[in-house]
């Protein structure tokens, strides 16, 4: 039985999976409460992805450049876990695919690319984004080096402060990264005048990096976001639709299990879609998302329209979420410190396609422990989510006696995270649980807010 | 044509190249200067290893349980650097063999794992060594999680306080690190006493990993090496044997240069070796080892014998060297700046096997960020010495209008060493090129240590 499964080159999926088509969405909301015209968008994006956006044709053609692109590091390996297995003495299989690999590390630049490529064919010259880890940022900047377009990214000056190395790498790949909020926008001067030392957050972040693409006069410079949105989410697929071919390979009709972290839901999606599919369809799979239990918004948040962003300037959207004004704990998986949810990932949800799980955050740690001395990788601490829940399922499968299957996305390494290992080893870090009193007055504020019908 | 070639977990090699084979080497030379009898090294070393370093058996074994530990990620992919030969355009075909893909980020897991393996099949219950960028240091704390063995690492302060995220990868898997010189070994205590803030060299890390050795009263405490030694290039060998299948499975018999960063020649040995016996045996290979013009022990130092550390404590060897008081500039590439070399690489070089290039720090930062915006990932600055001479190569081949086919060992990612890259990109660093005199001064020195007849 091998460790590693490959595909070929000629193996690589041609074509998205897009959820949409399988899935009863709501609408977004325009500020007046009525639902977005798709056009509204087109001063922050491209046609072509604005399309994409709203789109509900089930199979989409991934551009022929785009998969070039992708050579550097996909199809990515689907690996199997067996020197866990064999820790946890385990009967489960437990496989996994293994997002770390990429140039910039993570799953991002799987929606980066296309992103670019998109824009790039529009005539877009230049993008902005926002970025608090720094993920998103850097997979933008690696994207925008290989098309060839400009790359300006708002980094939340706290973040910006405490890794100043993900700057370095959105430069060496020839992007621009300023600490926001910054003097490159009104929006930010004008929250410098009245606090010259404010930390930033991503709503700023994402208010400035609007301006930037807006207020160029030209019209070439657009907006780019790293999850949440649909077309974000399909482009992600290719994670799953490459798993299956692996599994298929070595003989697995399917999984009896899917894992994956989720914050915005882009990795998750991208592992569970093609599943969540199957399961539409009939199939017997348990896929579960893992959200930290200090912001728990797929099993403790509400179901409703709420801005995406801290500052309410976006598109009000139906999902899962905690209150755009929450704000939580300063945990190290920055990436999935997001007050709401991918709302194609909320709708299977309230599908009861897939079964959300919240993990505290110790416990991811000491996971990602057990990971790196049996299996190697420092990964992560969005990933590390993704193992504690893998390590449950696969003790469980030993409880039962079951030789169940389980899939699991790694969702990138954790070379630029190593602050939060060091906390945790030197018994710094410390559980946070979310007092059910932030979530009554999250209810409160979001009645005020459209409902869902 | 694919970019990555892979092969099958069964496609492993078997066994390692040992090149002593295959050239006539000098022997090492104990303090007394006589030739060296092995038993005096067993203090320091297990027996089974020493038998490796002295060995002239052409192929080694490699156990079957190393190569389980090997399948996380060997065999290692070789890929083709199409996205860099376009932008050169060159009608060069370039393949690198990519070592950043292990847990540990570099090639050196490679002797780690088997070092580790040997030594727990000996009986030792804990490793010592020193480590100074921190490669070596946190591949052997990984290796010793694996086989289950106590691992303890003098770090050279300096770069312990410059990189304190080396530590933690180190903690991560089990393993301790400290700052080096410590209150934990005489050594340490004297040199503290002397000067407090004393920030550490490779001498004394060295001088306190041995000490930490062979003072432990129950015998199973060993030292180990990450480079230079004759054991630790047989181990690297796997490099240039899978690189040799993978390119027969696309129909390439042959290189027609091959390229590899030299310090110590851990990496180069890996890459070359296998490719330097073809050479003996009449075919023709332009085998490139790369050096730092900072540090250019191959290109301008002096064959003959030498110590391996600083402080004079090790076993005079054959080799290239500045002599052991040169202390190289503060480069980057902190795993180049070694005032020695392999004693096989250096005898490879003294039989014309090899044709050894210096290059200057600035060059290869510029060829960093040249593979960063075409190829994608972020390389070691080690690494990157490689790809300089890559770049020189192919540009050459363009010029004289030749398809020749380049193969270069990428020894490791930079995620730990983006310190350089922010320095090159914000224009703070320069070149130095080596004065004469301190080479005028190395030869004095080394005329009052035995010479080679």
């Amino acid at each position: 039985m091998s460790v590693k499964i490959f595909l070929d080159e000629s193996e690589i999926p041609r074509q998205w999976y897009n959820i949409a088509a399988d899935i009863k969405t709501k609408p977004p909301l325009g500020p007046d409460g009525k639902p977005l015209n798709p056009q509204s968008l087109a001063a922050v994006f491209p046609m072509n992805l604005i399309e994409q956006e709203v789109s509900t044709q089930r199979w989409i053609d991934i551009p022929e450049e785009v998969i070039e692109m992708f050579y550097r590091w996909r199809p990515s390996p689907l690996k199997r876990a067996v020197y866990l297995e064999k820790a946890l003495d385990t009967p489960a299989k437990i496989f996994y695919k293994d997002e770390s690999v990429s140039p910039a590390g993570s799953h991002k630049p799987n929606s980066a690319i296309p992103q670019a490529w998109y824009n790039k064919q529009f005539g877009t010259k230049m993008l902005t984004t926002e970025t608090g880890a720094g993920q998103w940022g850097s997979a933008l900047a690696f994207a925008c080096s290989l098309v060839g377009l400009k790359c300006k990214v708002f980094m939340v000056r706290i973040s910006f402060d405490q890794k100043p190395f993900r700057k370095t790498m959105m430069q060496t790949w020839g992007g621009e990264c300023v600490a926001s909020p910054s003097n490159d926008t009104a929006f930010g001067r004008k929250i410098l005048q009245e606090d010259p030392s404010c930390p930033g957050s991503l709503g700023i972040a994402i208010s400035e990096a609007v301006e930037a693409a807006v207020s160029d006069p030209t019209g070439k410079t657009k907006y780019t976001l790293g999850s949440v949105l649909n077309h974000v989410m399909l482009h992600q697929t290719i994670i799953g639709l490459e798993a299956k071919k692996q599994l298929a390979k070595i003989g697995i009709k399917k999984p009896d299990i899917v894992i994956g972290c989720a914050g915005g839901g882009s990795n998750f999606s991208g592992i569970s879609f093609p599943f969540a599919h199957d399961v539409i369809n009939g199939e017997e799979i348990t896929i579960i998302p893992v959200e930290p239990a200090s912001c728990p918004t797929l099993t403790r948040g509400i179901y409703t329209y709420d801005f995406g962003d801290c500052a309410g300037l976006t598109p009000l959207l139906p999902m899962h979420t905690l209150g755009h004004n929450f704000l939580p704990e300063p945990i190290h998986a920055g990436g999935l410190r997001y007050h709401g949810m991918s709302p194609l990932v909320s709708q299977c949800v309230v599908d009861g396609l897939m079964q959300p799980r919240a993990i505290a955050q110790l416990e991811c740690y000491r996971a990602a422990i057990k990971w790196a001395t049996t299996e190697g990788g420092i990964i992560a601490p969005e990933s590390s989510h993704a193992v504690a829940a893998t390590i449950q399922e696969a003790l469980k499968a030993k409880e039962e006696g079951k030789e169940k299957v389980i899939l699991m996305s790694l969702s990138g390494h954790g070379h630029m995270d190593l602050m939060g290992y060091e906390k945790f080893l030197s018994g710094k870090l410390e559980d946070h649980s979310l007092a059910q009193e932030e979530i009554e007055k999250a209810k409160k504020e979001l009645e005020n807010l459209p409902q869902i019908a």
